[in-house]
């Protein structure tokens, strides 16, 4: 990254040049931990302070969402949900989270009290505490209305290991819903389409399904919610990670009919749309119907299906085995195809 | 708070309009851990998880300063410095912390990699890793170059209960160090005032001092770092949550030359000027002196002193004896004298 560039909206988008931010910056600065293709959570050995097994899952997002209120919930329980299931899909159960706020000037209360309503029922549910906090108000003009940076403790429990780079050929790929809903409720929800389709976000805590899922089949060997980026991202990154390939197969992707009609309407890849209550799962084969079974008893479960397999060991590919019997590779990328999505 | 009302700078301020916003949309709606007047970080007790006796110290702030660079450092600085110090102040050693940026479109990338180097480099001295991170970028206008929001987790050691409520009738009040400074600082930096002087936010990381007062006097009833709404407001906050009257000592008070000229010119009270590497610590008189003493042994605390003491039990108060032999109430303002200190 040459020292001259300027930042972009693509440094935020979750592809290639968010990537290539994330590591000559961050990572360069602060040390491996923060490149979260490997991990949404950073996973820290407490042993020293707490005895053996100990381990803390933490992890951050600041969420800046537009619009702030959009169908299927708003910035208040995304940033509720993002954070406790990027600590799930870590194998951490959710502990406590932190709430910091950056409010516009000038921002009505009611609008504020109604995000603060949407966390704190979205944290009961998810049955996780808000434990401590922070606001801050800057000059009208200076922030857009209300961002809000959570941040997740969890416990991991001793011997679970879930990591994005122990995909293995032969591993069953699953999710437990439709894909992309999320990102096309908030391009709908901007308006600047003038379309109008029921599409609402699947924004959700996936806590207790995940706990549920690690239960049942502790041998899940990845985890990943697909967030920005879209599932295409995270089988991207995995496949990365893992050194592995992936094979899609595209009868089987979980589109809604109204997502889909969005996408082609503008040309997009619903693979690369993002979702707020989905996950991604790679588990061997033999276990793959004990974990949709688990998916399926939870409502957000309802869809889950395997979408594709690991095929190969020794290059990282990701593609799509097309209804036409042909592959298409699927690149990671460089941008996105909508900002503050989340 | 009446739900037709705006949100505006006052709410951000750290003075009565800051409390009674937690008070009326957070606290309300999270519970009580959200109130920073009780403790700078929530205190979480983790013994189910990992035995008797476990607790963990977590906090949050968002950085919003402008300028992004001043004289003694910058928001980098700044947001490594604030959330060590909060959890240093609770008796926690820090172990790890968190980052997520908020960047704008066209930010040069020059300036986010000197704001993180600062980062990396205070988080190194202060001996805390810098564990997982988010970026997201927003357009152009619609946030300030860079916010960062930092959240901290540290453990505190059996035993140890330092709280704003346990203040008692004689004891001594300390500080580590002149008062004010980085307010000052920063008023300078806007360069507003067409005024120039030698004055240096105190920015500092005080977790290998506070440590050492913790480990020589564990006596310690109260700490407080004094950052947004400065001495004055933590120590009214400790008068109120401890039911105590607190007297300062007018001619104890350390404030620098060029602090004070600013303060006069502006009609400002140092008391309310935010600091970013100054601690508040509340002892029996009789531990006072070996607190000034491991004060000194730090370079934040060459200037150490006593600037006051609890006189009383039973009403919450604080006024100052002045050098004039009269008592000035001090009254915590509504707003504050300065927006986006940090």
């Amino acid at each position: 990254m040459r020292d001259e560039q300027l930042i972009t909206l693509a440094h935020g988008a979750g592809g290639k040049a968010s990537s290539a931010l994330i590591q000559s910056v961050f990572v360069s600065a602060f040390g491996p931990h923060q490149d979260k293709s490997l991990q949404d959570a950073a996973v820290i050995d407490v042993q020293q302070h707490f005895g053996a097994g100990s381990r803390i899952a933490m992890t951050t997002d600041s969420y800046v969402v537009s619009p702030l209120f959009f169908p299927g919930g708003d910035i208040g329980t995304l940033a509720v949900c993002g954070t406790v299931n990027d600590l799930a899909v870590c194998g951490a159960r959710p502990l406590c989270l932190s709430a910091a706020f950056i409010l516009e000037e000038g921002l009505p209360i009611r609008e504020l009290q109604r995000v603060v309503a949407s966390m704190a029922d979205t944290a009961r549910r998810a049955n996780v505490s808000i434990v401590t906090g922070d606001t801050k108000v800057v000059a009208k003009g200076q922030v857009d209305k209300v961002f809000i940076t959570t941040t997740g403790l969890g416990v991991v429990p001793p011997g679970v290991q879930v990591r994005s780079d122990q995909a293995e050929a032969g591993d069953a790929v699953l999710v437990n819903g439709p894909i992309g809903d999320h990102g096309a409720a908030i391009m709908l929800a901007r308006g600047d389409l003038g379309l109008s389709a029921d599409v609402r976000s699947d924004c959700a805590a996936l806590n207790p399904m995940i706990g549920d899922i690690l239960s049942a089949v502790p041998a899940c060997r990845v985890m990943r919610d697909a967030t920005r980026g879209g599932v295409g991202a995270v089988l991207s990154e995995i496949a990365q990670a893992s050194n592995v390939a992936i094979a899609l197969d595209e009868n089987a992707l979980p589109v809604r009919l109204e997502t889909q009609g969005i996408c082609e309407l503008l040309g997009l890849d619903p693979l690369f749309f993002a979702n707020e209550g989905l996950v991604v799962v790679l588990v061997p084969q033999a276990q793959a119907e004990a974990v949709l079974s688990v998916m399926k008893n939870h409502p957000e479960g309802q869809s889950a299906r395997q979408i594709g397999q690991v095929v190969e060991q020794g290059q990282p590919l990701l593609y799509i085995n097309t209804s036409f019997g042909t592959k298409r590779m699927i690149e990671l990328p460089y941008g996105i195809q909508l900002p503050r999505i989340c």
